[in-house]
């Protein structure tokens, strides 16, 4: 099959098995694709990974020995694969499971490919209303609604979004659902554009007023959105960390015992209520998507997703039923 | 009057006024104070301030024109002094007032000193059965009862307590009671009684397990012990962070991400808890006693109260009743 494989560097390639589904496990043929950040760090080398990239998709069950009436089904996956046994996966948070892989990120072949494989159990059905263009954009959806899961969010609360990339933008979307008040930090004319379009308001980061915000959700994954944050927050409030850094940031500790601030940080979250908010056509990821290109395409779609402002671009992996 | 004066070093005067009571404060005769590790890092220049060191008390007021009948109470006193106007105080979080003055750190004269004046709101009166002994601990008591107004610690929890001075003592003392699974590391023999004498166990820290402990409260404010903070915290755990850093510890903001730790700020509590706490003898503080100097001989106890394993020492300020 053919896939977008990193081994240092990234080269497409044809000469790939297609993955064998192996016990309580379904082989997904890949409708559509999305690139995220983290796929560009990994590209750079954020994590010491060598396979097919991706973890974003929906994509159609074609086999699954254990589970065979669900075949056919259209399907979003959790990327982590989860051992079931570790002091995590026992308390129930599998999501640090201190032996998981990762789609795409660690120990497992991803998504920018025809097929994949992921156990049944972490494969959701994708309601009929939500096309393949939103279904895709689950999993980021879900990770923004991992803030609400962490943080009870007033909506008399002043919440600042920094970043207006994919993250920024969907978590934005998901906190404005609360009623509370929300501005973004947006810098690309592209992004300010997708937020109107949501109704939400942007600002550019000149126009951020210091210890302001009872929370700001730091989703730029640069040191100087850290700073701003920093710098926006109240005393009393919460930073909520959504991306990885390059480089260190700085980070004052005796400032944050002093001001009492929270660091927060998140990562994945839950797919059925992402669903939920896409069957009700609560969010609409559709102004978010900035190309769509064919697998055989894919390092130029990489490099499309790199350019500053660029929002989500997409992969078509097998051909569209 | 007699006080231990800071400008640039250390200098026990006996030409100072006594202070002068303003409208809605009182004047203060200090009858014990305590030596706290704020009062070490102020002198060796962790904020810049000049004037009476010294805020953790327990006293009597001598003179009040707007309250003539508290005049004799036997009070404790909150140590930020707040303006009352500005968006934290209209907000009800005074002690993060931007225009705050505190005790003994900024803006206005301390407690080792015979005589200090603060608002009359500021001041408590100590139940007739704390002695003074126990009363004079009544600041930092309620600095580590903060820890619980702001995170729920559930009694199945496994809590681990870094740091057994003065303040580390304390905040094991109080999340004890909430029967937790609590650990601390000591290093000090005569911090490792204190919390025998408590019933509550120690640790060295070579024997603090990897990603086990739901909770772990920094209280050294080394960058060591913030380092062994971040490795002793699970995935999705909260790391509350108790005291100032000299030097800025290391963190990595991207690892806070993918494991999803909290970093919690926490600075000075709730008074009239820690008294009740204190009337009800839930909390002993006597054992964490090192020693007791009159004034007189404060540049001594400061010297004391430097030393390794040191928890408490105390000043006799104005000659007890």
């Amino acid at each position: 099959m053919r896939a977008l494989w990193l081994e240092g560097d990234l080269s497409l390639r044809s000469d790939l098995p297609r993955p064998v589904a192996g016990p309580g496990e379904a082989l997904v043929r890949v409708r559509l694709a999305g690139i995220c950040g983290t796929d560009l760090a990994v590209t750079r080398g954020y994590v010491p990974f060598n396979g097919v990239l991706g973890h974003e998709f929906v994509g159609e069950i074609v086999a699954a020995a254990d589970a065979p009436e669900r075949v056919g089904e259209r399907v979003v996956g959790e990327i982590n694969v989860t051992c079931g046994a570790c002091p995590a996966c026992a308390a129930g948070r599998g999501t640090h499971c201190s032996n998981r892989r990762v789609l795409g990120i660690r120990g497992l072949d991803g998504a920018f490919a025809e097929y994949l494989r992921l156990p049944l159990s972490n494969l959701h059905p994708v309601p009929a209303q939500v096309p393949d263009e939103a279904a895709v954009l689950t999993e980021p959806l879900a990770a923004a609604l991992r803030i609400r899961a962490q943080i009870d969010v007033d909506a008399s609360q002043r919440v600042l979004v920094i970043g207006a990339g994919r993250l920024g933008q969907l978590a934005a979307r998901v906190l404005a659902l609360g009623g509370c008040e929300l501005l973004v930090v947006a810098r690309h004319e592209r992004q300010r554009r997708a937020l109107e379009a949501a109704g939400l308001r942007w600002i550019d980061e000149a126009a951020v007023a210091a210890a302001r915000a009872d929370m700001v959700v730091e989703a730029t994954g640069a040191p100087g959105g850290f700073a701003l944050a920093r710098r926006a927050v109240r005393p009393g409030g919460v930073i909520c960390l959504k991306s990885t850094y390059r480089g260190g940031p700085e980070v004052d500790l005796s400032s944050l015992v002093v001001d009492e601030v929270t660091l927060l940080g998140s990562r994945c979250g839950p797919f059925p209520p992402a669903l939920r908010l896409l069957a009700q056509g609560l969010i609409d990821p559709s102004p978010l998507i900035d190309a769509r290109y064919p697998l055989g395409r894919a390092t130029e779609a990489m490099a499309h997703a790199a350019r500053p402002g660029a929002i989500k671009v997409l992969l078509t992996c097998a051909d569209a039923r």
